[in-house]
């Protein structure tokens, strides 16, 4: 039987798609970037899937079934050697290409983890970045350790090459820790190198001064790391060890899980069904949502997020990931560990990876799922009888963890059983940071520990969310709510307030607005509940956070312009599925994201549309931050909107949980001897 | 040994009070309201906690003992009948009264529990009411329900009587069962009760019209109940039964919690420690909150919160809840039960209530303590060896759930391992609704089930927090991120963006400004971070909610005027406890209240300061909400903010947690035949 269209490429899917390249580009040099699914288009998803929702359990609509498509992303080498970035389409099947694109020069191609291993050898090989680090006394036992970064927005004028900047610290070796924190020793040059030419180009020098300085000085001694302190997070390491007193809190399913996995990705749980797939560049994408066989979303995925920071010294105006667009969140994906990453019963989901050579592996444990208790879900006490009835509310998790050098992202959707969808993102590991000069304080950040500046930052991400409510057509509108006028006829005692209604017609980009608790709706226009007569709805609030403050005008600003609303309603087209548009490694602005689909005033009402929600941290760091911080927690939610007929959680179980006890019978010295009052 | 001072009073305690009481007021009656600790001065408690923080653990700065206080509430009746009400405060040791207020008749002491059986029992009794019950005819088997409510803002203009009111409803009771959900089914009259008579004085009646109806006209026929239907939540009678397929989540600890809980009310955790206390006003109260012996909250509470409806048409004006001042959220705490309210291994705390003849009982398990598991806490990956450490963040909860007629609130303290301190809101219940004619809809709210209005309104919050960051003389700030104009010398790429810091020197108001990224911080003058060099602080982002929506003439404002700003800052007075003043029943205007504490433009800056957080959520009911809504989520996170010198959070161990298991390894049948990739 043939895979699920929604499916993820398997080793051996993966393998015919290489090979069909490769037999396709001959006498050249293919250094494969990606291979993963080219999910079908969705007129074809459509008749499908409307077939497999309409089947009986067991059947299949194999027939309709779209065809089988691997994209794959390479470059070709030719005996020039200068690198052409292609992409094709691969029919599996068939074996044959279905389309084939050589992007232009203009663009840069995604990076890949290889890239930054040729800029760590660069940096070894080159002599004038040995000559630059012999500027620097490095304490005894110190080693330099240089740890890659995209080049960021390519300055105006700067010629289009392919570049690379390395971050420079120095790893104290004297504990024989290889995972002592470098980090806490930064070193104030940064080498570029030329991806092509695998060379280094250029060292640039970073100033290491505080308030009074200025931008570009040079005001540190050779020893430039005298003044920093170790800051360790590896539990053998940590000043003062651990604290001892954190006694297990197990989570267990004695009779297992309420979810059933069939088919490796269709999952199944509270009258939810979904399937998961993982993609290199957006990581776990959700698909063909339905609540009690009813359709909610057709795809919901993370697709962007840019990180600029707001260092006014160059060139720490470079300092911007796009780090889904410049290297993918599926490619720095985390294999979770059981114990660790999530608690309880644990289903994990694997991916299949490719090296340049494109010989398919797989990269287990990049996606995990389970359930969790998130406290009462519902309660109500008649306080005539006495009775209460409370329900507990239970949380599927899908979840996903990403490492970008120094930072890490905990990426979860979660599906709830009254009916909620939420978005979770944790941002969590080790900010990033720069020299400072002993005793200095800057306007750019913050000092977390001697002679280490964290440097403010924004991180700003998008979600995407392709709705399908009881169907694919669907109508975005918002709504407010306002203060009336007293008025004897309609508001004599003041009391009233009225709500709004706005409806997006055409598709354009809204901003947050709590003042007037303004909710936006995700509709059905020719569905009513029967209940209230409104049209069925899922709504939300988007997190009314703070947009991007880079200058219009800087490049920071211009490759990043989906941050410029809260919310993005746009039409529905196969292949849209970036917010910061398809190419952002070096982009100087964005280009056919979701500005640009916002731009073409499509007519959006009553038909597929996507909305996508921007929202993020202005991350000006504190000590607390260092040396890993503690996760800062964003959470938006999707909640039905007369949907239901009625509280979807009506029908949970309010089942006593037996394994609870009292503190006292649990541990007889805890409470001491006075007693109940 | 004398309780500690921040102790309830325990029954003896309570009695003593009582007959003290009793002992002073001879030849009357005395109808008591409540007894309760009243917490000694904060200049007396500071010299008590500088002498117990010192002390050696066992020795007790006993001499230093404030004296033992009971605030008495109660209402005198000489012969001419009227009740007087009167505030005395006891000194227990002494059984002595140390002060004494006779409150004027402007003023209503706060509702007690038997004020609203006198209503139904007035409604018994009336035959006003009996005969405007007669004018519907009930369906056969079904029977009146008075849900006895505070009547709300007095009109200006009206006579200054003690009035209660009551919203009916009939229950249908041809399925015998007790909690059968008589809210489905709602009349459309109000009883209006003479507290001092205890006799039905007026009925009003109810518009039960749509959009084109007008605000007082009657609508209805008198079976205004044929077209409702019911909507059942007791788990026996939910209509289609329960789902079945939710299977257990224990949550257990093996080895006991990691908390310690002595002297009944000092809770020790994770390097934190505080006493927990509780009284009918407020419910749980935190008192001298440490993290490894620095002090950072003198006092922590929920002080009140209003829930003004915006349905236009008369008397729903004077449908708004003060439900701490009104009626007090200790009063209506819910005796929480194992395995219901929360999971895992609990400490229960009980309180002492009084009955009308002031004799004291203990009210159990009011506040219930328990551990849990929020996910990830950090983690960081070091590509280069791909060692991850990972670490969970445990919070500590201290809860209590209130039942207010139909609505029920959970409010949740939350400690973290990371030094964070999280406010938690649930609203949940049932919400408040009206009969509306069959087919129609209405601008006041959303049609929930048929025959059903479930009316427009907000909740308004106000958290009291009495800081003590590293000493009691603290500085309130606001810091903003703004952008910055492109400049050569400053700015030259446009990436820079400004921190903009504002100081609080005088007490005010201000609100959440998330455009800017506005951050509270409030801070120690006099003591410095060793690594940034910042004040010491602890910090959070104001929920930007919306204000209160009813005109600022109307008496529903004006009696809250507490909600017209996020923040507050006060400078610390004793017994300046309730955001919106001592008495919030039939009040028309806010007396005593934030608004005039701030008022007052007193010299916060480096002083004793109170901050005050004022959140809310404007609730437009959606038919999800109906029988019984699943809660809405509202959190406030104070977190260090250069308080601690690194993540405190950063010796919490990287255990791995040895109860987690693999689904396929839980569940046979789970995972389907195909097999990894």
């Amino acid at each position: 039987m043939a895979p699920h269209p929604f499916k993820i490429l398997n080793v051996e899917e993966t393998r015919i798609a290489r090979d069909t390249v490769l037999s396709l580009h001959k006498d050249v040099v293919v250094d494969f970037r990606e291979i993963y699914l080219q999910e079908p288009s969705k007129e074809l998803m459509k008749q499908y899937l409307d077939l497999e929702h309409a089947a009986k359990p067991g059947q299949s609509p194999a027939s309709q079934r779209p065809p089988r498509l691997a994209k794959c992303q390479y470059d070709v080498v030719g005996s020039d050697k200068i690198p052409e970035y292609h992409e094709s389409v691969i029919d599996i099947e068939q074996r044959k290409r279905v389309r084939h694109e050589i992007v232009g020069k203009e663009k840069q191609a995604s990076l890949t983890l290889w890239e930054f291993q040729h800029l760590v050898k660069a940096c070894d090989e080159s002599e004038m970045f040995q000559e630059a680090i012999k500027e620097f006394k490095l304490p005894e036992g110190f080693e330099l350790v240089v740890e890659p970064w995209p080049y960021g927005g390519l300055e105006i004028g700067a010629e289009n090459r392919r570049y690379f900047q390395g971050l420079c610290f120095a790893q104290d070796t004297r504990n024989g820790n290889a995972d002592s924190n470098f980090y806490a020793y930064p070193l104030p040059l940064i080498p570029v190198m030329d991806a092509h030419t695998r060379k280094i180009v250029r060292i640039d020098r970073l100033a290491t001064g505080g308030k009074s300085d200025s931008l570009t000085g040079k005001t540190h001694s050779e020893r430039v790391l005298d003044h920093c302190e170790g800051a360790e997070y590896v539990p053998e390491l940590v000043a003062g060890g651990l604290r001892q007193d954190v006694k297990p809190i197990n989570i267990t399913q004695p009779e297992g899980p309420s979810f059933k996995v069939t088919d490796e990705s269709l999952v199944e749980w509270q009258k939810w069904s979904f399937r998961v797939s993982f993609n290199p560049r957006e990581g776990a994408v959700l698909h063909d949502v339905h609540y009690d066989g009813r359709s909610i979303m057709y795809r919901m995925s993370i697709s962007e997020m840019s990180v600029p920071y707001a260092d006014a010294r160059p060139p720490f105006h470079r300092k911007q990931a796009f780090d889904f667009g410049d290297g993918g969140a599926g490619n720095c994906a985390n294999n979770l560990s059981l114990g660790c990453d999530c608690l309880g019963v644990i289903k994990y989901f694997d991916a299949v990876i490719v090296g340049s050579d494109g010989e398919p592996k797989v990269h287990p444990n990049v996606v995990c799922l389970h359930e969790q208790d998130n406290g009462i879900g519902w309660k109500h006490t008649n306080w005539r009888t006495g009775r209460a009835v409370v329900t507990r509310m239970r949380e599927l998790v899908i979840q996903f963890i990403i490492t970008l050098a120094n930072y890490e992202y905990v990426f979860a959707y979660k599906l709830d059983t009254a009916g909620g969808i939420t978005l979770e993102v944790r941002a969590t590991g080790i900010v990033s940071v720069v020299n400072i000069d002993a005793g200095k304080t800057s306007d750019y950040g913050n000092v977390v520990s001697n002679g280490v500046l964290a440097q403010n930052h924004q991180h700003i991400f998008a979600a995407r969310m392709d709705p399908a409510i009881d169907g694919h057509k669907n109508t975005v509108s918002y709504e407010e709510s306002h203060s009336a006028p007293l008025s004897p006829a309609t508001n004599p005692n003041g009391n009233f307030y009225e709500i709004r209604k706005t409806v997006l017609t055409h598709s354009t980009g809204v901003d947050a607005n709590p003042t007037d608790h303004r909710v936006f709706k995700i509709s059905n226009p020719s569905k009513k509940n029967p209940k209230s007569g409104n049209n069925v709805a899922y709504k939300f609030s988007p997190l009314p956070t703070q947009k991007i403050l880079a200058h219009p005008d800087s490049i920071q600003a211009q490759r990043a312009l989906f941050t410029q609303h809260h919310v993005w309603v746009t039409k529905y087209h196969d292949d849209e599925l970036y917010a910061a548009g398809r190419f952002t490694l070096q982009s100087q602005k964005e280009e056919g994201g979701v500005f640009d689909m916002a731009a073409r005033k499509e007519e959006v009402e009553g038909e597929d549309l996507v909305v996508w929600n921007v929202f993020g941290l202005t991350h000006n760091p504190r000590v607390e931050d260092w040396p890993v911080m503690p996760v800062e927690i964003y959470q938006v939610h999707f909640k039905p909107s007369d949907f239901f007929d009625r509280n979807p959680a009506i029908d949970v179980p309010n089942t006593k949980n037996n394994a609870s006890v009292l503190v006292e019978s649990s541990s007889r010295d805890c409470c001491s001897g006075e007693g109940k009052l």
